[in-house]
């Protein structure tokens, strides 16, 4: 796993996130308005969105643009992200701005969506350093740190961060988003064969909780890099 | 909460589900024909699309076929009772067909794609029953019973099938998917407000196990009922 | 004929109108806003839009929403149910606000369209009288009642209210809207067969008046029992 | 009224109808295909679209092809001219193709539909001639002249082709479509302004039949010229 | 080639312009507004688009209304006539307005866009002659004549103003756009075939200079004759 | 300027082209279908797509997957980079097959258009390869070499490869594609201010020539380098 900052110059912050074959880069835009929903309510708004590109994957995707609609996958990977970093974030704190987080996968070898969540908050981690530094806010509106694994049961084994062989073939699936403190922001479990037990969801969530502190001892060092 | 069967006359399935102020109405379609990415086969499909007439809600939402797209939740829902269905189906016992199912939210009050998978499932049985009857099957694909409920905490407190008010205010928000021999087919569990230790989220898989198996009890009920 | 008031709890207007085995959803919505085209000009609107569950009929027609556009009859429907109502209402009266009429059928027979424009009188009543006893309007736009049926020539025999089955048969089929004064707001003879002549028009306009003025005794029964 | 064929020369039947300052360009095309819903059933199609340019009214309409979809208005008129003309002619003896009427507004003035149908009958005509010519067909489809004209009542008196001015400041606008042989293909009268009574209803059919039998009058003159 | 001005009474200038079989209609539209990106920058705008009637070409071309999207050869088009046309408009002494120039063929015979800018001009012209007289500006902000010729290498040999067959044929094609004192606005080669040398290219631009010359002959003196 | 090949993992060609700022990935993907207007022609197809990433630019740039369609100048840049590759490429030596490119920009700062032709061209000639190693060609389709460069006039002097703050000030802006050989496959040159001369023009394409010879050079570099 690596996190690289600063991997296009425009962005306010851009940071290429990779997961074995997997490569995301997730780039954060300040944007000084807020969507019409919170006009005139003096809070802020973070929000994402998510992509492919059209040979990211083992054969050519349709380009999404071209077919003139986003998926329902994407849809729900990007609503996924959005509330995943809004669960850190004081949107009072952050005033009437909005933060939208780009990412898009550049290569895809499973687990592009927590790819996705751990690499934003890193990009969403310095727009909101850039924003202090200029004092347009006093305080940072960051909370905790927020970071996502993905988990499966592959031949009855609970295994971390499955690759897109092992996704295809394992039983369960589950995406696990927690932040620094421990506490859970969302957990999908799905039966993609047979349903789970209990005690198949206990040992899933363990793994994860374990992951995810890894995960985010990798953001620290990257934001303590700079 | 009431089911109601046979509540339209053209449907395969047609069922009528009332979870406090919450109807939806879900009609089960045979199609002999299968998606493109199954021809060839030999096994079947099961799929799902949600809907909300405009004036479900308490302010008028508008009509998706105006508006010319389905929303990113709309596909969220419509993908999640697809998935929760076709765990308990035996796609080649189906054989080469298609079962679509329907739910349109008649009033909504909370709760809606939890009664859209609980109806859906009994619309499901009646679809498959009718195939049995006509001779077109030999051995029902209906592997097991499958129900599900939304669960959240509200003020510290793991409360069962929140309606809308409670929904808005609750800190922590779970929809689980569970089938009659007591195995998860999905559990979505989502921080709405503050983030969720592990002990809520295993009292709030406590509490939906526990409806869930009423609910089912209840689907048992109205299929034995005709 | 049915008409029932009150269906659902939240719209302003909620009344399900059955004809034989036709039943449709009219629900009125209130908005204190008036379209772009009457800004400034202190009157209001009164609308529709129409919808048909995908298995309101014999075999599963595919739901609009998906496809992305209204179809070409959907739209036609629904200006129809539009300018029926606006022409027994008084829009200065009204003031600068939208009354929207949704029609959404939930089983279908034939009619729809009539049955719409019936029911819809009807919720857009109910909708008027809580702006009247809410004070925010002084007096009432409803200028009179009006209704609609559906007539054809069924071999040589004007029918009223086809069902679907003589609805395909007939040689002609035609709409009449009618308010309660016994003028007509609309009337759409079609040849769908052979050409008709003067002498079936007229048949089937006497027939037409005659069902009309049965239909709006019923309407006036119906909210005289609240 | 003046009708100019071979307007265009690729077109199978290319004419300009006008009607006062109304322009339409009706060009027939032969296609020897027919829609999915008449495969394998030895029959042909005729059907037609509108369109209107941009500056052929007072004040620019935005291009439909632009906007990204054909409104309400549009797809309700050529849905009109493709059953008249469709009124009048022999599905079978035209055989497994499809004439395409497309009706493209130069300039508008009032009565635009009604000299799309009149035109595009003649339009028809010429490319059936071509067919019969060819030896495609043995025998002409074509049962009968069909033509259009609208009437309305403007002070009271019922008025016969109303230009733009009349047409807005009307009580009543009727359309009327009308065979050779009098028989009616359709009759859609709408209350603009105030309902209309039995007596408008039949001043205004009584105008239309004169009006319409001119036109055929013209029809013949204008396909005997060649 | 001919140039025929007021072809229809609405548009604020209106232009048939004829190149051998090719008919191109050329409205322009004064509209009061200018696009958001020029908001409050005092300053106006010139901008085109552009249409094929279906059956202005050889087969039928399918409707991009009808289609809901107009092509990418459509955009490219229409985005070559307004730039052609802005290059010689001071879109300050223009003010905050907006000239639409609406292009669309009535019949295609080869050299649309060309046409489409030749005739565009003279449209804009007579636009800007009105509001000189209307005194809604001063000066007129048209600086330079502007038209265009497609030239092309027909079996080696350098050809202006190709039709069609000639066109598909050809090795070479070349779009030029030259004002009224010999300047470059846009010069598009594309090799159909075998790539073009250095030589080739002069001898088209040659070419193309000297037709120019001549059309823009033909627009001083259409637009003399007035 | 730098090329690196094989920069993902499973496209065909996998190519980051960097041009000063402008980081383009092109991906060529072979599909073993050929489009339906090629279909039992026994020939093949190359075609591509262009899209930028939302935050490539200075300021965001909207999805073109979220707005639903892409743009005009996202078409425009698209067809010509096929047109382009297609110049240099025997499409029956291809067979029946296509090879597809997309060009997506990871950082612009101009020339996008131009980076993707010359980056495109070696993810071309890498699918290529391969398909020649599998034996799945005999002999290379690929005739020539082909590269592009942009030029200006900037202050009146000609500039190669621009920047985008040059861009924007240039009065002048040329494409230019060429092949190995130094034929021209395409010239695109546009007068964004002043109309340019003729001297203008020969001065932009003598710079453009020797620009793209170097260029091609790097491509032999480059593709010598395996």
């Amino acid at each position: 796993m690596r996190i690289q900052r600063g991997y296009t110059r425009h962005a306010e912050g851009s940071v290429l996130i990779e997961f074995g074959d997997t490569r995301v880069l997730c780039a954060a835009s300040v944007d000084e308005k807020v969507p019409a929903f919170l006009k005139d309510r003096n809070r802020g708004w973070v929000t994402a969105e998510y992509g492919m590109l059209p040979r990211a994957t083992g054969t050519r995707t349709e380009r999404e643009a071209a077919r003139g609609r986003q998926s329902g996958r994407t849809q729900e990977i990007q609503r996924l992200i959005g509330r995943s970093l809004r669960a850190v974030t004081d949107l009072e704190r952050l005033g009437a701005r909005t933060i939208q987080i780009d990412c898009d996968v550049i290569q895809a070898d499973g687990g592009t969506r927590t790819a996705s969540i751990t690499g934003g908050f890193v990009a969403l981690h310095d727009a909101v350093s850039r924003l202090l530094l200029a004092g347009a806010i006093a305080e940072s509106p960051i909370l905790d740190y927020v970071a996502a694994v993905s988990v499966g049961m592959h031949g009855g084994v609970p295994v971390l961060d499955l690759d897109y062989a092992e996704d295809a073939a394992c039983d369960t699936d589950m995406n696990v988003v927690m932040t620094g403190s421990g506490a859970f922001v969302e957990i999908q479990g799905t039966a993609e064969g047979r349903p789970f037990t209990r005690g198949d969801m206990n040992a899933l969530v363990d793994l994860a909780e374990h992951g995810i502190r890894e995960l985010i001892g990798r953001q620290r060092a990257a934001l303590g890099a700079v």
